[in-house]
């Protein structure tokens, strides 16, 4: 195990799931301090992605009924190729094998896996022979309700939930786009056989804007905040770009000012979550590797011990969710865009002869009539009509034909959707990879966690220098007191102080709070900056200001306070 | 439909799941109003039960692997009969058909159900024969991983993931009883046939606090915070008392400190999310009535236009699950706790005769001896102990009694647990209801939200008196002026200001901000009150701090600025 993995282990930031019952690949547990770590995050992502969008965030069920996948394409499409071994009946994920055996990227269908299987005459790791390569949905499947019940599945992202919700969201929007709604929850992929720890979950934690646009208006009014913004890019051909998003949208390398913005933002996002910048870079999707929904696509990649991954998918999903939920649940998704002024437009308009029509079509009159009312009028000597399935010819003596102008007030608009989708999970571990250092002080080699002040889940530890009574009383006194003030504290009072210090160091708390014998004669305290090591001691009634104002910025404790140790 | 149930989905609070393909009884979307709601009495609940006990939160799967629920007894226990019609093919919840139909309380077992609906020839609403009634497991199944894959259930309930974590949480907490644990996600419950809209559902919102204690000691040092509260009680026997927290426990209402520590604290915590104090009761369960797992249990009841509903339930687990937990997985799950100073004790001691054992017992021997060594001593004439399944008698002859003085240093002590337990979809639901009201203002009926301060989603408007571009402007650059001092605020130009006041009373918005003429003359603008719709005016740069003592407070506005509008 590596050593972060046995740090994070140890610490209670991260645990095998289940491990009483020998754990089971592709499930975690969030341990107190990567609770603390990845809420704080996910928090940071409302900042950024609800408030400071005209956007809101909704939640919506996990389990959710067939219907929706039809729709969205996922209970077709959502697989992997899996290969099950006659002898063992042990089943890989295909590509991961035939990668992992042979080292060839293999396409995902079956005929490249059946090619590649059956040439390289590949086997299982116990000698036994594959059966046929099939294809596996990755969606977990259940049952609603008693007897034979409703098929339903975990939602394989969040998603869906908004798009079937999209007639409620735009009524709340009152029908102006642009707007975005959130969602931060869980989402499930039945992974085949998850061998990559934490970063290949079966159950994962997603936080996913949906932001609805015209679709002729792919531009952002915030753009300008992040147009300078210099970036690290990687074409679908795999052409690499050093440019600011600038550059980039006007040489082409991203399409769209929209998509640019949300690459500028999730930039910005990411390295204030404590990514760091020279480890990320965005890379979009070859052809043959963006999902069937998307019309182009971002990876933001962090590289980490497992090499580059995916942390967060920007995708232009164009209209495919919407129209498809649209076609098969029957509703309207579209909105109704008003032009800025009317516009007149002249049209033929068929006026059905009434007279003729009656005795002509009799009990299908009145179907006629209508259906001629609405179609669009052709100069043509007859038009045929499906009534009920049978088609009714109408010759030209039963309508006439007149030009009328008229005036439109406005169109019917399927929205566009660009979604930036954050993995909660593996950004949360990539900023853990990212912030592990090591130092050498007083001689000794500390482990410390820079951790953004921000983020950390213990951002003070208030600490009494010795384990006397009023010493003690007074450190849990000044804890109860920064709770109050909304500061995540923790009280210890176990070991030397230079064992807490390092045990606080080992977790990422970017401050100590110490209580010793100078407290009892001025009231002050002294703060110890986690990465310098170098203290200050304050009075205790600047202490939560200066503490928020340290926790807010990245600002140096020497504009606190005098350093008196190094 | 129910005015207020109207105004919920009208307004973007809550709505039905999967809508447009025909809903799904037992789920529910929360819109971005009741999203907000929702997280903002979580964040209080954490304040409570997290930041301010000796307490960590963590984060667990709610796919889980079958062991743990055949351990927990889910798998056998959690149950409801299910009675199917053999004509129409519905299946009911027997307990609600009967109740629903006959007006009679049935027992939930499979004899009592059989007894009535024969009794009585209860027949299907479509006049069919119910078959026999059934048990039904409400645990949703799925399988996790390919092929034969291994069964998984989505957890009933988020206590499990603690109990099975709970190693890594006593090392957490360095082995020091009593520690909270307390974990905030979804549950599920295949519930049989839901009927009753939002307060019965399949996928919901749980928060629960596992506290483990000693079992010795079942008090809790915060309890004089409590003591005083005056409290509505039901016992198991129908009794009702309206006893302050230290009678409950005296009168042996409540059976210990740390239940009534608890009730105390959850009655806090619901006044402060905004339970009406005159709609809630605590009742403590029936002997026929309490899970599994409980040795008792008190909940809290909101009385709402269902009726009285368990909003929380506080149980005392024992050590029911670390027990079985224990059993099944073989781990030990106990806790060491040294004694305040060593306690010296004589006991008999086994000395097996290792040159007589050797010969007699053969390839046996070496068992023999560890076991005998490891057993309580007894005034026998011979042991009998199984080794590998086998019965083997050892005689006097191969063992020495000796008597010998030890220094005990504590005992291994596997704790008790006290959960309470919170429906957080009831809680937000109930807190809706309770805070809905209607009044007369300018002569007509206004519907008002009344929600607390610190929990409205939203919790100022900004609004522009007229739709002009530097009204706009000016009350768009206070909103984001706002926002950035962390005040959830919404921004309105549609409409007439009275038509805006409403809407945002109706959500329950407490404050108003409106950018009117002078404030282009002074740099002032107006605050409205939503409670009493009282206005006064404040200069800009006063505004954050009023508003941020404004939400955090119940204090009035008068207490900022003269009243200018009652």
């Amino acid at each position: 195990m590596s050593e972060i993995m046995e740090t994070l282990i140890r610490r209670g930031f991260l645990w095998q799931s289940f491990e009483i019952y020998g754990g089971m690949a592709g499930f975690i547990d969030y341990g107190p301090l990567g609770n603390g770590l990845r809420r704080r995050i996910e928090d940071l992502w409302r900042e950024f992605f609800v408030v400071n969008e005209r956007a809101v965030e909704i939640d919506t069920p996990t389990v959710c009924v067939e219907d929706i996948f039809i729709a969205s394409g996922h209970a077709t499409s959502f697989t992997d190729v899996a290969i099950e071994c006659k002898k063992c009946g042990r089943v890989f994920r295909a590509d991961h094998y035939i990668k992992e055996k042979l080292g060839i990227e293999a396409d995902e269908t079956i005929e490249s896996v059946k090619e590649i299987v059956e040439s390289f005459d590949l086997k299982c790791e116990c000698g036994g022979e594959f059966d046929e390569p099939k294809p596996f949905n990755l969606m977990f499947e259940t049952k609603i309700g008693p007897g034979k019940g409703k098929k339903g599945y975990l939602r394989p992202e969040t998603a869906q939930g908004i798009f079937i919700a999209f007639k409620r969201l735009a009524d709340y929007f009152r029908d102006r786009l642009p707007f975005g709604v959130a969602q931060i929850g869980r989402a499930y992929r039945n992974e085949i056989s998850p061998r990559q720890g934490v970063i290949r979950l079966r159950e994962f934690n997603q936080a996913e804007l949906e932001f609805f646009v015209h679709p002729k208006e792919k531009t952002h009014p915030g753009f300008d905040t992040y147009a300078n913004d210099r970036v690290r890019l990687v074409d679908k051909n795999g052409n690499e770009y050093d440019l600011t998003l600038k550059e980039a949208v006007e040489k082409g390398v991203i399409i769209n000012q929209i998509l640019a913005y949300f690459i500028g933002k999730t930039r910005r996002f990411l390295l204030k979550a404590g990514i760091d910048d020279a480890r990320l870079r965005f890379r979009q999707h070859r052809d043959d590797e963006r999902a069937h929904y998307a019309s182009d696509c971002w990876d933001a990649e962090a590289f980490t011990s497992y090499g580059w991954i995916e942390v967060v998918g920007i995708a232009d999903r164009g209209d495919y969710d919407l129209s498809s939920h649209s076609r098969f649940s029957g509703e309207d998704l579209s909105i109704f865009v008003p032009f800025s002024e009317p516009v007149k437009v002249r049209r033929k308009k068929i006026i059905p002869k009434m007279n003729k029509i009656g005795p002509a079509f009799r009990q299908k009159a009145k179907k006629v009539v209508e259906m001629l009312s609405s179609i669009e009028a052709k100069d043509a000597d007859y038009v045929e009509l499906d009534i009920d399935g049978e088609k009714v010819r109408v010759d030209r003596e039963f309508f006439d034909i007149q030009e009328v102008e008229e005036e439109i007030h406005g169109e019917k608009v399927v929205p566009h959707v660009i979604e930036p989708s954050f993995g909660l999970d593996r950004i949360t571990f990539a900023v853990l990879e990212h912030s592990f250092d090591k130092d050498i002080v007083d001689g000794e080699e500390r482990r410390v966690l820079r951790l953004k002040r921000w983020v950390a889940p213990v951002q003070v530890a208030v600490l009494p220098l010795l384990s006397k009574g009023d010493f003690e009383a007074k450190a849990k006194e000044i804890t109860v007191m920064l709770k109050a003030a909304g500061i995540f504290t923790e009280y210890d009072d176990s070991g030397s102080i230079g064992r807490r210090y390092r045990r606080f160091d080992e977790i990422g708390t970017p401050f100590c709070v110490t209580v010793d014998h100078q407290t009892f004669e001025d009231n002050t305290v002294t703060i110890r900056d986690r990465d310098t090591t170098r203290q200050i001691r304050i009075g205790l009634d600047e202490l939560i200001p200066a503490l928020k104002e340290l926790l807010s910025t990245e600002k140096d404790i020497s504009e606190f306070g005098v350093i008196f140790k190094e």
